[in-house]
């Protein structure tokens, strides 16, 4: 293993090495610290031939791992995020990705990684000022994710050059995010966030079974909002409703909850001290 | 440049450095031949965590790379391929692939590499045998590449996460293979194949306005069936108009033209003298 503190400000990264199904392998002997900027993906790799993985990312708030989800309890990964999240630059807020691939196509071993990074978005700044966003088609009814299991709505792949296509066309319309619908007119997740809308003492998002991805962020927000006394909800959310919204917020890993303050150039109430007291609570877990 | 002599049998593999844009270096220096086999990619590159690249396979056949289209004339690319195409074992057929990424985030360089590799389905065969195929909702309506291009319908991008699930469940169905069909109820194309319908004396393919990819194999066939005397189009294709069909067929590269014997269980006649006869058309080419 390589010595992590030559990492620190860079992307610490850590390799997590398949355990043979026969040999008992410790944990610790499965993790190879790795350079993030040099080669180490094979082209052969299925996450780079076919996008054929998934990922899921961890904020972490002052040296605090938020919400490593139950469901992926495989204790490697656990502990090299743990790892990689203490490995990095211990500033204030950060990320840590984990990448599962398919691997080479026939070689029956995932490739995973775990990474850290800052993103290039200033969040910190985004939950004050807020952001600008677009309204996007995304082509598929909300019901897709029944009807068409194949499509992975709401799968969270490697698949992503929709996404970025939808984050150049929102800047292209001068805007800083885009917010997908559905090709039936609901509302659906931005590229990387979901959306949560407050009418009155309801705070509701688009649920789920739309073939959205279900956010670690927008849960603790509800947790939240719930316990502030607020009626919240995962509901089918019209297009036409969001202007009748008192406040609109992304919400995600990262961002915690950003403020929409515009939406396709129409400007959106920014709701200041709910959102600064949720995004205190937020930013105060530990766990 | 390693000795492309070992590379034989495996995937001969070529890295096409970024030229600088003061930099006047020679394309035989930009071309560096890599194992890959081993580790050749960074997991910072965008190809690699956002399936955000693009990608194109060329046939070769008995030694002649089939399609280099002209769109593609970047020269070190061209250069790189017939290198790869010359390095790789010379077996009867195998395809050559470019991968073109966004490279690093943020870094403003693309990351580029030209593969050979075999197919690990026997196209040979099934030209002769066929393949069972069944239609798979796309979910999208067949005009949504003019409506939403941010969709990025009918790129060949590397997000083929739901490519690679549809033919899963094509499997699950007990089928070899998958055709989409818009959610208005066109025909559009394979995961990785375009289709081709004979009826009587008219060959058609579904319009590549409808978010397809164009393919360079139908693009040869069609030429094939021209000089034949038969009437080609590309059209609007009705999923019930399949049923009239007197022959199917999927297109590509690597396949040439496969009949489809069979669609969602129903016998599809299969055109034995047409199949082999453009077949051997289109492995007889030698540019």
């Amino acid at each position: 293993m390589g010595n992590p503190s030559k990492h620190r400000g860079v992307n610490p990264c850590i390799l997590v090495q398949p355990v043979e199904a026969s040999a008992d392998v410790a944990v610790a002997d499965r993790l190879q610290v790795v350079d993030a900027a040099a080669p180490q993906v094979s082209v052969l790799d299925l996450g780079v031939t076919r996008g054929d993985g998934i990922f899921e990312v961890f904020g972490v708030i002052n040296g605090h791992v938020q919400a490593v989800v139950p469901e992926l309890d495989l204790e490697a990964i656990r502990e090299a995020v743990v790892r990689v999240a203490g490995m990095a630059e211990q500033v204030p807020e950060f990320s840590v990705k984990v990448v599962v691939t398919r691997g080479v196509e026939g070689a029956g071993a995932a490739t995973c990684w775990v990474i850290a990074f800052r993103s290039s978005d200033d969040f910190a700044a985004e939950r004050i000022t807020g952001v600008r966003a677009v309204l996007l088609d995304r082509g598929y009814p909300h019901d897709i994710a029944s009807r068409a299991p194949w499509l992975l709505a709401g799968a969270k792949t490697l698949s992503y050059a929709v996404n970025k296509a939808a984050l150049r066309e929102a800047a292209r319309r001068g805007a800083d995010d885009a917010i997908f619908t559905s090709s039936d007119g609901y509302v659906l997740e931005g590229p990387s966030a979901n959306l949560v809308a407050r009418f009155g003492n309801r705070i509701l998002t688009p649920a789920p079974a739309q073939g959205i991805l279900r956010g670690t962020a927008q849960g603790a927000a509800f947790e939240y909002f719930a316990e502030a006394g607020y009626a919240v909800g995962e509901v089918l959310l019209r297009v036409e409703q969001l202007a009748e919204a008192d406040a609109l917020w992304l919400t995600s890993s990262g961002r915690m909850l950003v403020p929409v303050r515009e939406l396709d150039g129409r400007p959106v109430p920014v709701d200041r001290e709910l959102t600064d007291a949720a995004n205190a609570a937020l930013l105060a877990r530990t766990e």
